[in-house]
């Protein structure tokens, strides 16, 4: 062992000490607390049994009525802040899902804030006391940002390093709380890293939460936080919320601004990663889109397109609603079971009949999507994000000598691989740029197959060909990763749960290709009981409103089906 | 000389001969007609003896009134057309300006437009009858686009090659007479090849008429066209209106789509080139980017931004008229007299000085605009379009044999260059989105400058330090490519022409850097003389309709100007 005190093993356990310090002695659990996961794997319920039954009340709140409750005096912000720190704390001893806590500053922004809403009367702004979590990414005045490696420890942020979400969030009245866990690189839809260690399923701990905002949404799922704020390049908002039943959006890239985060492939051109919003309550969702998006962050940020919420797209997306027996003017919708390589896994499978099911019973025209190519986009897409060879990432692992997590070992082979030359990576930027336009043409060419003889409005298809896998088993993306490769606005939406009663592996089954024979392996319909399955609702380029409208017609759909 | 009949220098000129066969006979100038530069360098008016009085009635009427005037039976679409074809070929034989020709498919398809009207009573569409021309990259059908490359020669497109400008064109009854002159490569900013040869500048034939669109900006000047397209990646639509006294605009991209173009950069990711309406009035210019930004291409061209024509900014932004003596409300405007690398010649420091006075004497706000870098990020945005060492441009060139214009010698030296590693271009496109954001945070800051305490809402600059030169000496493209960096909406405005009794040189004149004294040495006020000074009006990204109004409000003001 080398004579340093300063090497990868301290930083990384005193960092996961000091975390754990800040966790107030009256919320630690002891271990005779924590059933083991055998006995216990789902402790989505588990959990209310630390908190009192306000803290209960309020950590089920939606954001309204949070909101409404600390305008009206009922709650104050300190104690719906405490309430939803002390439930985080609780989230972090049970799935690991924290990367970095400022409870005690956030309690003190709470406390500041009851004392204006006293005086003045007024709240500061929309989100007044509203508390608010983000994936590690994200720069907190105060806060690391270490993305999974260890060398990023020991850096925090200042205020100047702050993006406009966070400005703006802080402008409204919302108080941030924690900062979430991702994986080492944050480029893997599992989450996992040396400091932290990895986020667990809350719905069965014998799984991964997904990533790279995992921790984000294991949170949010166990309530340790009203709303969250994740980032996508390849799924990384859509595959943890549907792998841990909350409502999440990939807004197109322009619509919010993504300034003051950490980033690992800087210039990157084309194809970078975009924030979004992620929670268990659509309602809540809209709302902060809405607020967001009139925040105006064009005025701040060049990269943001200056295009105000449109509530009548909203509002006349949501009146297409379907009517049993008259499917006039109401949405159409298409499906997409599989994408012709690689075959969802049972319950995914069960969870889109449920969703075609349940909207044609309610009028909508549903009609089938199988365009062709995803997967060999997703390839391109991953070339394309691979087109540096990883470089920065080694470096950033190799800074303090740890060891890469074993999903990242292909970027440290003894062959590391140089840039590709520009020529050919601009030869992949016109292949996607192909790719952007066939599919583009392929969604207007749906007027020839729908009854109504208009184009389809919005398209349903899997987070990912499983429900969350065990860590170390999550290989394939295309399902994720096609609405990043064409910049199209997706949403993801709770649908139901692996069921070992209903989701039945055929005994017969025939691979449709290796990717698929490798997939079909890893289900195991005991293993995976009850773990979530959510669905992607796909728009085009910047339809936040329209998506949004969408995903609450999916929602009440599936609320009226019942399944016989 | 090679023993074959296909040597380059035959394809060319059997190109450049077929091209005058086109013109009918009775439209042919003999060389007696054409006075020698020497006596007469200005050809703009001299053109109009070769027409009837109709002819010039008509091809000098705007936009509206040659729609107006064919809907009411006054004038057939086939005289229209007729006219402008005429028009047309008298400019090529003054200055060169064409690269392709369809008279007769234009008169047939005016014909056919003249019997729908008379049989329905109706226009096929809001553009009934309208001539239109395009630079020679614009796919047609029957058409080469050589691009000024020799082999790109003989290979005529098909309809399914036009892109959605032309289809949109087509659907609402423009017709198209001809395609313009371009440079060899369509990357330098005079319009030279060995197909045509070179377009001058019909203000002043000594001089080039600028590039790339220099062939489009050459026949409009000379009225041959009513409305023109060009396209834009450092200055190319906005180079050659400055140079030829007339209107343009370059949309920020995705506002419009720019599909069915010869490439020769194909897959650059970021940066691209841009398509623009040029026009010798303003109020034409308005009338056709209202409806094509209208078309909604969005539905057939992945690239476009959903964002209808906003009525509103347009009207809005016209209405904050400057009123003398009181300027609250109305817009303001900073002036950017040099970057601080080159300093601008003579004529365009006048016409800045015009542009000032005349906006502040109509009571408009002017502050100054000195942001840093404009020269270096020029040569960020060169390195970024030479990432690939120009290897499709060697490509296109050696196919045929033809040697390279001399102003793309560079690229053909022993030592060619290779294509830049991507990590490195990668750290370009990471420059270029840090000058971005620093110069938005720039504009932003005019806040604490302004007296009304808003922020600039134009700002004013030359579109290149110098009046048209002579060919072979346009060197310096700063003034032009910043909005390419920026992607921001850029008009050009007419402003006054180079005068050699009043542009006059200071004899002491220290030049303030290398490139400064290049250009200085290049001022000639009697070689200059009579040539026309443009300049920019740059908005920000999106900011179409507020651009385009703005060019109104500084027209306006410089028609009210009384220069002492």
């Amino acid at each position: 062992m080398p004579n340093t005190t300063k090497n990868w093993q301290h930083v990384a356990s005193t960092k996961k000490l000091s975390l754990f310090s800040l966790i107030p002695l009256a919320w630690r659990l002891r271990e005779s607390d924590i059933p083991p996961v055998s006995r216990l794997k789902d402790v989505t319920t588990f959990i209310a049994r630390f908190l009192s039954p306000l803290e209960q009340q309020i950590t089920t709140a939606t954001v309204s009525v949070i909101l409404e409750n600390i305008q009206s005096f009922n709650w104050s912000a300190a104690e719906v802040t405490r309430a939803f720190c002390h439930r985080a704390a609780l989230a972090h001893q049970l799935v690991n899902c924290l990367s970095e806590i400022c409870f005690v500053e956030a309690e003190w922004r709470a406390e500041e804030l009851d004392a204006i809403l006293r005086t003045s009367g007024r709240p500061v702004g929309p989100l007044h006391g509203l508390p608010m979590s983000l994936k590690d990414r994200f720069h907190i005045k105060g806060l690391d940002s270490s993305c999974g490696y260890v060398s990023w420890l020991g850096i925090p942020k200042n205020g100047d390093d702050e993006g406009i979400l966070v400005k703006n969030l802080r402008q409204a009245g919302a108080i941030v709380i924690a900062k979430t866990n991702v994986p080492m690189s944050m480029l893997i839809g599992e989450t996992t890293n040396n400091i932290v260690g990895s986020t667990v399923n809350p719905f069965n701990k014998f799984l991964t939460a997904g990533g790279a905002s995992g921790g984000e949404a294991a949170l949010l799922a166990l309530k340790g936080s009203p709303i969250g704020w994740g980032s996508d390049i390849a799924g990384s908002i859509r595959i943890p919320c549907a792998f841990n039943n909350i409502y999440g959006l990939r807004p197109s890239f322009g619509r919010i601004s993504a300034t003051g985060l950490a980033d690992n492939l800087p210039g990157l051109p084309i194809a970078a990663s975009v924030i979004g919003p992620m929670c268990t309550d659509l309602t809540s969702l809209v709302q902060l889109m809405r607020w967001l998006i009139n925040c105006n962050a064009w005025q701040d940020d060049w990269k943001v397109v200056d295009m105000p919420w449109r509530d009548s797209v909203f509002t006349n997306t949501r009146n297409r609603i379907g009517q049993p027996g008259q499917s006039n003017g109401s949405l159409v919708f298409a499906v997409m079971k599989n994408d012709g390589e690689v075959n969802p896994h049972p319950p995914i499978q069960r969870a889109l009949s449920m969703v075609t099911t349940a909207l044609l019973a309610q009028g909508y025209e549903v009609i089938d999507w199988s365009p062709s190519s995803h997967s060999f986009a997703t390839d391109v897409l991953f070339q394309i994000l691979g087109s540096t060879a990883g470089q920065s990432v080694r470096e950033a692992v190799k800074a303090s000598g740890e060891p890469p997590i074993p999903q990242l070992a292909d970027l440290f082979t003894n062959n590391e691989g140089t840039s590709l030359p520009t020529c050919e990576f601009w030869k992949l930027c016109s292949w996607r740029e192909q790719f952007q336009q066939r599919y583009h043409d392929y969604w207007k060419s749906t007027r020839e197959r729908t009854i109504c003889r208009r184009v389809v409005d919005g398209v349903i298809l899997p987070a990912a060909p499983h429900v969350a896998p065990p860590e170390g088993s999550f290989k394939y993306y295309a399902y994720s990763a096609i609405p990043n490769v064409l910049d199209y606005t997706t949403g993801v939406v709770p649908v139901t749960f692996a069921d070992r009663f209903k989701d039945h592996a055929e005994l017969d089954y025939v691979p449709i290709s290796d990717k698929d024979r490798v997939n079909w392996r890893l289900y195991d319909k005991d293993l995976f009981d009850g773990s979530p399955v959510g669905v992607q609702i796909m728009g085009q380029r910047f339809q936040e409103e329209k998506v949004l409208a969408m995903m609450g017609a999916v929602r009440d759909a599936l609320q009226q089906y019942q399944p016989m």
